[in-house]
């Protein structure tokens, strides 16, 4: 019997995780505002069969000067929206899906569902939409607020955000499109629905503007990890991206979503769990050693610095060799990373220092330094005992961490019978092995011919 | 002495302005939904060194089924989101100008900043934004809204928009980035601008996070007709799109525009007036005519009433064969279109079934039928008259329409000197011949170093 494969995505966001990436002797500094950088990246990853490509997003420049003369010295600073990027990468690729986020907080959900919709359809099917509900009050600066929404409100404006735009994805069936000459019909009324929506937050007419996704719907990715976060994935979504460093609270989280699945008449199977990894690899262990320590020579203690600051505040007149004080959760932006990291200090023993270190490397992600057979070992293990369905790379560097993985760590993957050698279909959906939603119109009896087909 | 040049766009909604085009046996009837027939087209009119690709926009289904049962016979349902149509594009072109229309009615200006602001930087400065106000309903109720914003506050949210977006793009002058790999400096201090706008529609604080534009800004285009369309024109703009079908009108709106540049310390030449052009072409006269019958017979009579439904209510009770009443101008969207049928059929004697045969061609834009000196020859006139810069051609079937042109009239507009054999630049604007203009953080110093260099 064939084993059970993992999936495999690849997050190009600024050209790598790792916080000093572009002062990398091989990065190109300016990587993030080049879309070569990202052609060259995403055709490897292509190449190399990765289910999908992953853009995460802030809508701003999330950064104060905290420290002082720290925000000149990030390169989080310029970069290309990642719709427009992923729109501009489509026509390049032909199988590897295309991963955007937007917010639920500064968008409206007509836009999204018409923008996603139409990369949907000039990629063949293999648009996906991250849906994130931001954190930074620097995001509401950008968009006439003074500060963001309660958390609260952020959530229950994402439920209904994606309950509008899944209403406007099935505004037509498949086959609503006669298209007929002769006698001027362009299409079936009665396959044409208008969702009239009216709810708290949205009051959407429809029908959008797009015709059905080649792919049923575009994927719905979910990166929240509170109950809300995951009610979401639950009832709506395809694939959560998760960040987790220690097993066990993955496996925690997976399950935690996977139960909740059965309420909404879903299959444990019909949800992938994505981990977050960021493999350091050498053709030794000292080699990824070196370059793990190479790596963490290129962190400027002012930037560690102001990577803390949005979890702990300012810490700069704390002595950097000294431990981690406990963060005030109620006043950060992201409490779960907050809340995260802090376990990460106490578990670990980590002083102020070692801790950027560590999280300058790849933020949340867990980062596993060594062998390619240590990398496959550890993403089998935990593939194994139900911690994730597959893995988001999340490269230090780019393209050098696309380039190692897929000359190193793939093939051994591939000999353990754990990744695929060719794409299964067409659409992201068909190589996920995802079930296509039925359309919230669909008759039994169309339903049934469905099932048939 | 050389003759000065036309400018060419090429306005490809829907694959063609006619409302019936994609009836016509040689049109692709979902072309409008199809990435490949929009890149045949873009690549046809980039081999024939157009200036610019231009795509129109509403957000949404435009339509009530007004006269009952038109809605299903029009085409106008579903299409291609203009500005991921576009990104799509950019990577498969090199020196074409890419317009999308985004409407300041229904969108955020960091957003919208930030979309121009990548698609230029991928398209290696060919982006432009066509700014409109919308003018329908039908796009309010997508966006919780019961109806749309009155004009007025239509037209100064546009205002602020414009100076907002404008402001986001000037954040990073263009040498702002050491990217100083030695001292770990990302950006130089002085030349990030923070714009903290606060205004009566928007606060948005800024920093974009893009940088700057390899034109100095995006292309700016304005299509409206009213005095505070034509001041935004005037005080921003790089082109206004005009639709006009007689020379005298056409003279005094382009005089209108240009008087009005002075005062913002700007050159008559600083902005191009572009004409929407339809040329229906024949090798004979007669050929023409045919052409233009066969198009005519193709527009389903209850699609012609939708068409006149927006202008002037349901004339289905009226006789076809008699007079077009008045439009009651208080109550339809697009004022200056219902101004300008009824002034048409006044004119020229038509009766209702003679004017949406008329509109059905190429809606308000002006047609030509005839042989491609005909056309050249009343381009010409125009354009030496004082009535338009260039023309955005808006043909009736596409790629037909395209074709024709190319194959037809272009040889002709370039034995007469006045269409380039190549390309002069590298961005939109040195191919437009427009300056750049300075950012508003530029010190005198160094605009003078700009203008010296
Ligand atoms: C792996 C991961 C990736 C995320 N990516 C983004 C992102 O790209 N943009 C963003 O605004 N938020 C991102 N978030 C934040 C979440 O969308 C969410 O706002 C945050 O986790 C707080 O919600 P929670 O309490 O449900 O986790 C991410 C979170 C995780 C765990
Ligand atoms: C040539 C031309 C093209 C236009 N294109 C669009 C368009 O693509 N989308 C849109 O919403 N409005 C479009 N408009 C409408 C204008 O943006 C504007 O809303 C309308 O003309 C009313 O404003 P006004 O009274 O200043 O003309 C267009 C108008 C003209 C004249």
């Amino acid at each position: 019997m064939s084993k059970k494969q993992m999936k495999l995505g690849l997050s190009m966001r600024y050209m790598g995780y790792h916080v000093g990436s572009w002062r990398h002797p091989d990065v190109p500094a300016d990587g993030a505002s080049l879309f070569q950088s990202f052609l060259e990246v995403a055709q490897t990853a292509e190449r190399a069969k990765f289910d999908m490509l992953f853009l995460a997003d802030g809508i701003g420049v999330r950064l104060d000067d905290k420290p002082k003369g720290s925000m000149c010295r990030s390169r989080h600073n310029v970069e290309l929206e990642p719709l427009t990027l992923l729109s501009a990468l489509a026509p390049l690729t032909r199988n590897i899906g295309l991963v955007a986020t937007a917010s639920t907080t500064y968008n409206e959900p007509y836009h999204i569902a018409r923008k996603y919709g139409s990369l949907d359809q000039i990629s063949g099917g293999r648009a996906a939409w991250n849906v994130v509900t931001s954190w930074s009050d620097q995001e509401a600066w950008n968009f006439s607020m003074s500060k963001q929404l309660d958390y609260d409100t952020r959530y229950e404006r994402a439920h209904e955000f994606v309950e509008v735009v899944t209403g406007l994805w099935d505004s037509w069936d498949e086959d609503a499109f006669l298209l007929d000459k002769e006698s001027g019909v362009f299409y079936d009324e009665k396959k044409m629905h208008v969702l009239d929506h009216v709810g708290k937050h949205f009051s959407v007419r429809g029908p959008l503007s797009v015709r059905r996704s080649p792919q049923g719907r575009p994927i719905l990715v979910q990166a929240g990890v509170s109950e809300p976060g995951q009610q979401i994935a639950a009832e709506y979504c395809d694939i959560v991206f998760m960040a987790k460093n220690d097993l066990k609270s993955a496996q925690d989280y997976y399950s935690s979503v996977k139960d909740r699945l059965e309420h909404f008449g879903r299959k444990k199977s019909d949800l992938l769990m994505m981990l977050g990894l960021t493999p350091i690899v050498g053709r030794t262990r000292e080699e990824a050693q070196e370059k793990y320590e190479q790596l963490e020579a290129l962190i400027d203690p002012i930037v560690g610095l102001s990577m803390l600051y949005r979890s702990f505040g300012d810490l700069s007149h704390l002595p950097m060799d000294g431990p981690v004080p406990k963060p005030d959760l109620d006043k950060v932006g992201l409490k779960s990373s907050a809340q995260m990291y802090y376990d990460l200090a106490q578990k670990q023993g980590l002083t102020i220092r070692q801790l950027y270190k560590k999280i300058g490397m790849a933020q949340e992600h867990k980062t596993v330094v060594g062998t390619a057979a240590d990398v496959v070992d550890e993403m089998e293990s935990w593939f194994e005992q139900g911690a994730a369905d597959g893995f988001n790379i999340t490269p230090s560097l780019l393209p050098h961490g696309i380039n190692d993985f897929v000359e190193l760590v793939l093939p051994k993957l591939r000999r353990r019978g754990r990744f695929r050698d060719e794409y299964e279909g067409r659409t992201l959906r068909e190589n996920l092995g995802l079930p296509v939603p039925a359309s919230r119109y669909a008759t039994t009896a169309s339903a049934d011919r469905r099932l048939a087909s």
